[in-house]
């Protein structure tokens, strides 16, 4: 099964596919980022955004999407445009009829590490380890994306 | 010039039209709502409300969108999907090369009666007004729209 993981976001939006087969084995088969253009105008980055996006299912063409389910603990204004690139997310897997995952922060990180409030670097190495990779994937954003993928298939496989 | 005013929901969009050539003048030339299947998944929603925006602008043809300014007052889970549904807008019209102006509600508020604190009703009953419309326009979503519409015109013409 493909799982493409996605962290949205307006400035920067990360993406990963892993193939898995069970719980035991996954490996990553792409991953990376989309990023718009900084400092233009919102609708112009949406538009940027969605374009790509269209360009990421199409290559990878995922049978399920898995994302972060989203809170607004931080920045209100920051997670407004958040959430409107999680809605293209959204939209672009739905136009496709490709089902999508939500997973809490804290259902991420204690799904890799075991324990819900992990830091950043942890949860980048259990990534790297569980997909067998010789570095740490880059950005983190990408990582991120990752993470978010293999939860879903930590979760539902056997 | 023809000005779109949306008033974004996942369950009910508001949209409504108004052709106005100066200040004093204004027709409401189309207003209605887009729903989507209440209690369906969130992505196939925000598909069902992507395909009708698609149709509101290939009929309307606006030249400018109006939108109101997005604020999480009250529920920041509704805040979520209707941020969700908001960045459908922005595509819809940055796709099209169309400008968008946003209005906080105070702005949209002070613009049609006069002051920052208007109730419904009296906005509604200024909507009916400015438009020449016999009833106050319905449903209230569509109403909310023109008067987004509406202060466009208000703001930036002479």
């Amino acid at each position: 099964m493909k799982i493409l993981g996605i962290d949205p976001g307006i400035g920067i939006t990360g993406f990963g596919l892993i193939e898995t087969s069970s719980r035991a084995s996954a490996r990553a088969l792409d991953f990376g980022v989309i990023t718009t253009t900084m400092n233009a105008p919102l609708p112009g980055r949406l538009k940027e955004l969605y374009d790509s996006l269209q360009e990421v299912f199409k290559s990878t063409k995922p049978d399920v999407v898995s994302i972060e389910k989203l809170f607004f603990s931080k920045n209100i204004t920051t997670g407004i445009a958040v959430a409107e690139a999680r809605g293209l997310v959204l939209l672009t897997a739905s136009q496709r009829d490709i089902p999508i995952y939500e997973y809490t922060p804290n259902e991420i990180k204690k799904t890799l590490t075991g324990y819900g409030s992990a830091k950043k670097p942890q949860m980048q190495e259990m990534v790297r380890l569980h997909l067998n990779l010789e570095k740490k994937p880059r950005p983190d954003d990408a990582a991120d994306a990752l993470a978010a993928a293999i939860t879903h298939s930590l979760m539902t496989m056997v």
